[in-house]
């Protein structure tokens, strides 16, 4: 399908995508490169790309799909590197996690040429980041949001989603506000939360012997907090409107469960935490709630 | 090792502590009363008692050991039904979430018969309950704390050691106010986090679009939102006040993280992200912070 992936950031997302590619056959040859020389040498010895490139441009030069994997913040200082080659020929897509910056920065530096762009956030990770993590199958049976705008081209459109949906993603359109609306809620604010929480323990004398009792409930609810801090401050501060909406819609609801526990109120909290018991045991992840568990 | 278990309150928990006895060749005969007969029945059928008491009071009848283990708001009216037959020639035991509250009751209706029963709490457990998912290994590699008071029988401690021992725990000793201050901080608050997070969800116009983008980070942080309403309605009343405490704390390190998002301080946010992704990813289930991984 293509003859060259031009990958810009060869860590976790960027190599399991290339690998990805690479398994279903839909790439001849892959060309990498990364801010750190080593992480693209070690990136070439995995086999996750067969050549490296000395800049972000030249990894542009002469691929008809490229993917920007790199950390949302390097977003704008990227589309500068390499606009001078972001046409229609070519499939241009990134991975944030975020999309409204992401398309003021394609508005504001690719500004006609954004047509080649087509915004993509995949919900799929790891706790670890890095090319070591790399694997082929990180977007089998997930979600990839594409965040087109109004002058994104259809066509490049209908490409992306072949492709997402050739290595085994299913995919889903929406306006890049809703996009940021929706994850804030589901993704970008839980981070949050849990490294309130965690902040919470540690600031406390016991908190070792605290953490030393913690079961399996603790090591789930926390296990987002050990994300990637720098990964996790741009994504935070990028959409920090809709994070700091969605504390508010919490803290109304925290409040109110602290009242009826400070009264003493056993019905209001049992109907309380059976409703979320209830939808939280129907939900199944990637489907609409209600949906049959198949 | 033992002649008969007495179970009181055939469940998942009280359910899985008579296979595992059975499998570790601890008990020659089990004999179990639940509140619902359907549930004593079933436990018989399902061979997880041997045969079915009408009473607490007669599954103590004839018994060396007898695991209480029914939600902690049912324990005073257990220990009430039950105090005629309790004797220091017979080990008690609960296995409530919650130990303040289990002792008060007990030094309140058991009184100098208190000798006998040694309060547990093995850190083990699943989303559903229910004696269809009790489970021989459900203590296995977990850890059971111990809260005796001062009228306890040494005795009977070092014996409940050895049965928990047996079946795979290893066994801390500590005060009940000690207990419930822990598992306050890394139980029992962060359930109500999970609840009123999922709750400021629920309560928004577009709730089932975002809970149809929710990936795996989502899955995990919001597992223990799944978790019995009854029981953790007692639980979370039970131990309000150190609930509370660990919410004061949360809400300030929540405070300072939101007040650095909106200044958009990046290299704050960045450090205290860091220094809680740094610990979590430390941190291993049942051991003291910084032990050998394992």
């Amino acid at each position: 399908m293509f003859k060259q992936l031009g990958l810009i950031g060869c860590g976790l997302m960027g190599g399991s995508f290339a690998l990805a590619l690479k398994q279903a056959g839909l790439v001849e040859r892959v060309i990498g490169y990364s801010k750190s020389p080593s992480t693209t040498e070690k990136a070439r010895q995995m086999g996750v790309i067969d050549q490296t490139a000395e800049s972000a441009l030249l990894a542009v030069s002469g691929s008809d799909i490229v993917l920007i994997a790199v950390p949302v913040a390097a977003t704008d200082a990227t589309f500068r590197a390499i606009r001078h080659l972001v046409t229609p020929n070519t499939l241009f897509m990134d991975v944030g996690s975020t999309k409204r910056d992401v398309v003021d920065a394609a508005r504001r530096v690719l500004k006609e040429r954004s047509i080649a762009f087509v915004p993509a956030h995949p919900i799929a990770g790891k706790e670890h980041s890095g090319v070591q993590y790399a694997d082929a199958a990180l977007y089998r049976d997930r979600q990839v949001i594409l965040t087109p705008i109004a002058q994104t081209s259809p066509e490049l459109v209908e490409k992306a989603k072949a492709v997402w949906s050739a290595v085994g993603s299913s995919v889903r359109v929406m306006t890049p506000e809703a996009h940021d609306a929706a994850f804030a809620a589901v993704s970008h604010f839980p981070h949050l939360l849990a490294f309130a929480y965690f902040t919470g323990i540690l600031q406390q004398a016991d908190s070792e012997q605290f953490l030393s009792l913690a079961g399996p409930g603790f090591r789930d609810f926390t296990r987002i907090a050990a994300s990637d801090p720098a990964i996790w401050r741009d994504i935070l501060i990028a959409n920090r409107e809709e994070v700091l909406k969605q504390s508010e819609q919490f803290r109304g609801a925290l409040g109110i469960l602290e009242q009826v526990l400070r009264d003493c109120q056993g019905e209001s909290l049992e109907a309380l935490v059976k409703g979320v018991s209830t939808a939280r045991s129907q939900w199944r992840m990637g489907l609409p709630r209600g949906s049959a568990n198949t």
